[in-house]
């Protein structure tokens, strides 16, 4: 008998996100992890952006909370299908989760899939969940050296969110600081300043998410 | 032999959590265990509490994060010690970390330790550091439903600190439902509406802190 050692073993997680790829694959389905602090605004970037995109792209939200679920609430108010898990104190969302989330979403009917992660800027990033893309927010409140102070999730970003611009000039916030720290850790992420409270350089946003789904 | 079903084996963490709280008892300091998102402001409240009581208390900062010593040298630059533990990618302090920490802080010339944990508003809550309080800081940007949405955090919370109260006539936020939903929680918790940026209502905070000291 004859051992490959190059055969990884797949922990659960990883099992899990492959077989979530596979069927975001069969569907067609672009699927987005959003990760960041808690308040960051993420929620009302997904609110908005369901609104603004109503019929161009159809949209479906997997939504982590460790308790609630107010933001599924404000994702069907917006006119999206929203699946809420409760993770009961865990912080992050794991792929079997998802898994479960996308059975429950109508996805014959969808274009691109959210996945609104648990707020934290840490637990998320270790965790696959099969996406395709994931998309790291920042906002303005936050300050200018979180890049530099949480690493391993600007790194796997490939978009990246400033969000809440409009708050910059009433706040101390470099954001010359923030594009050199982000450059450092990863060359590829595009990076947007949005505000979804205003609607600042969301079309910039929805350009890109267009072409998520027609490249699938 | 006997054996008593009643004795819980320690876990390692709560071993060290152990040995903190006689380190600490036995030099006569209070130590404050602070958590929230990232960029709540936990630095800068400490930076302005170091600055205004230096003739008064005498504190000592331990800071926590993934990855820089950046706010070691902010807290340094406002005048007390400060000792750095870089977590390399965990999401919370640890008490054996503390531990390590506290032998490298001039003990016999303080007053108060701070605990500034990672930014994470889950996992830091889950575990026992030896602190002889809990302050838990919510800043307006964050918006108002955190409480409801983090609530094993709020509930564990000696004080809560509502920071960056100057930015409420700027951003949608029910104070009137934070209140409530902290009360559900937490009965038990003082609650005190700040700025560490303008000064207002750090004079309560400084107060209790004073308090803190006088209690041991």
């Amino acid at each position: 008998m004859k051992v490959n050692l190059n055969t990884r073993i797949l922990s659960k997680n990883e099992q899990a996100a492959e077989l979530n790829r596979g069927f975001l694959a069969d569907h067609k389905l672009a699927c987005l992890n959003l990760i960041s602090s808690p308040g960051s605004g993420k929620t009302t970037i997904l609110a908005r952006t369901i609104t603004d995109l109503k019929d161009k792209l159809r949209i479906g939200v997997i939504e982590g909370d460790i308790k609630t679920d107010y933001d599924a609430q404000r994702i069907r108010t917006a006119g999206a299908a929203a699946v809420q898990i409760e993770t009961e104190g865990a912080c992050h969302l794991s792929a079997p989760q998802v898994n479960w989330a996308l059975q429950k979403l109508p996805v014959n009917d969808l274009d691109l899939v959210f996945i609104e992660n648990v707020g934290n800027l840490v637990c998320p990033s270790a965790f696959d969940l099969g996406e395709s893309g994931r998309v790291v927010v920042l906002s303005i409140p936050e300050g200018d050296d979180k890049p530099a102070k949480y690493p391993g999730t600007f790194a796997n970003a490939d978009v990246i969110l400033i969000n809440k611009i409009d708050l910059i000039s009433y706040l101390k916030f470099d954001l010359q600081r923030v594009l050199a720290d982000i450059a450092v850790l990863n060359s590829k992420a595009l990076i947007m300043q949005i505000s979804a409270a205003t609607g600042q350089g969301m079309q910039t946003w929805y350009d890109w998410l267009m072409d998520q789904q027609t490249s699938r």
